[in-house]
């Protein structure tokens, strides 16, 4: 069983950073909230969301599994206006799932979780540097090494205590350097790793301009970025694994 | 003779509500305003328009019918700002189109009306149920039915006093209902019947998004949608050819 | 040596006006500013480009040239937002030009100026009609002509001391008459020529709309159009050649 009612913006936000990876996932539906993992074919970049049961209207479920297309999903979600209410509710016979905004109903068919990508299992990482960060920063970061090249390095300076981001194309490269005055918190370590910009430009696209992005960073280790959606009643993780070192 | 003045604004909704079914088009020039009626190629959507007198800021004819490519004449039209005024004047001898619009002049060569679709005879027939709906309605209705089918069912629910539309992919559905509260009018009566999504696509993309629109529709057959644009000064009617029931 | 600090709308805006023209150009480093003089591949449409020392924040150099893309170079200087700074300095050693916005760094490679097509002399034409108007206008024209032809024709009729623009295309045409009050300026002479559209509506795109354009004009020969960007820190002026009049 499981009927819930959430704001349109608040699931939004939620599947749109699950779609930036992959096109199927699972939802749990646990008695405190949703929650999805996956994984992208490659096996390069990961995302775990919860969406917490604070973060709905009115959230019932005696838990289960189901599985979803995300762009349909998406799609009919997006027939709301900001700000109008989402109505979802599980046929458990049919295995389809209602979909009610206002006067309009849907009926979305439901994908067998069997045939989903597994969940990943998301390592516990003892990375020895952390950055906090507004999202604008990585958008700009994202962009700037963009023009250049299609791997990104990320690193910390331990002596100057500055965040740096390093694109090398053949001609051209950009650095960016953010300083203790330019970030939220900094735990400066050891740390720099490269990684593929593909999928970095992906998960910048579900990171707030505005949000408080907590990254995690170690040498040639993954990268670990954390940050909520949903006025803090939602919880997004990406890791992302690094790319050999070129040279 | 053809000499008329008329707000671009005003002779631009006019051309829209056209040229959303047919590229060429005869316009009659009548006593008391234009005149529009066309068919698509497939006969099975067809526009009736008229443009009254007292929509042009000034107004003379003897009569007679002009063939024009709507593309070209929309595109001369698109030159004016919103408010300016258009000066059409039909060069009899060289059957061209004169347009005037502020210090730039154009001639539209015209099209052989002869050369074009027979104009179709729109049918009187007695539907048994009217709806009135506002433009953003429909416009509602045809976005949610796209997202799962190519066909859309429009009905009303006697009973219940309810309009509705229906749409059915083959794994998804759609369903819109708009009570006695949330329509203009209603006159309940049997009435169900089935459309090509495409043809009202295009028709919605002439509707004004804040007009009444009154639909007039039967168990299988026609539906006919009336609304007035510029000012009420100009009057559309659209009637749309049912499809076999698919089962 | 060269090192200057810019506002990035100033460069940006200096830049527009020549890469609508060319892909590479060469950057000539002068004591009282940027000097670029580029014509196309064709031979038919010219830049004359000057960025006055007034307009940068800071600017110094020892002379020289430097080869840019134009392309990438805009890219870099697009990173910045409205009214950020742009740093540029020239590394002799490396050939390459280091640019820095905010704590964003980046390298772009120049280009062998040898290998870049020659800068063209700008000829000194007596041109016996010139005529000044707002940026819109052009446009205007630019725009009613393309509707009907890739050619237009730029004129002055003597008599009613006008300005007139002319498109004839196979079966429509547009024409565009601006008399002395509707300009900003007229010393009427003999003058009309026809030119290839595409090249104006590459020059439109750089001329500001509330630009003061002068246009210098001869009967049968280049057309000369003058104006300035930057706060009339820079000052462009394309030439455009003339088409052999067709019939």
């Amino acid at each position: 069983m499981f009927k819930a009612i959430v704001s349109a913006d608040t699931l939004g936000a939620a599947l749109d950073s699950v779609s930036v990876l992959v096109d199927e996932c699972k939802i749990n539906l646990n008695d405190d909230g949703l929650a999805i993992r996956a994984v992208d074919p490659a096996n390069v970049g990961m995302v775990d969301l919860t969406l917490d049961e604070s973060a709905f209207e009115s959230y019932e479920t005696d838990g289960g599994v189901i599985g979803v297309n995300l762009a349909r999903l998406e799609e009919f979600v997006g027939m709301a206006d900001a700000g109008q209410l989402v109505q979802l509710e599980l046929d458990e016979e049919t295995r389809k799932l209602h979909i009610q905004i206002e006067g309009l109903e849907g009926t979305l068919a439901l994908i067998d979780p069997e045939s989903i990508r597994k969940e990943p299992d998301i390592p516990d990482l003892d990375l020895p540097a952390t950055i906090v960060v507004e999202g604008k920063d990585i958008d700009r970061a994202v962009k700037a090494a963009d023009m250049v090249s299609d791997h990104i390095a990320l690193g910390v300076d331990e002596t100057e205590e500055t965040f740096y981001v390093e694109a090398e194309g053949d001609t051209d490269d950009v650095h960016l350097t953010l300083g203790r005055d330019e970030l939220i918190d900094l735990v400066a370590g050891e740390a720099r790793s490269l990684f593929s910009l593909d999928y970095l430009k992906d998960m910048n696209k579900a990171i707030p301009k505005d949000a408080e992005v907590e990254i995690e960073l170690g040498q040639e280790f993954p990268v670990k970025m954390h940050f909520d959606i949903a006025e803090a009643q939602g919880q997004v993780t990406y890791m992302l694994a690094p790319r050999i070192q070129s040279d």
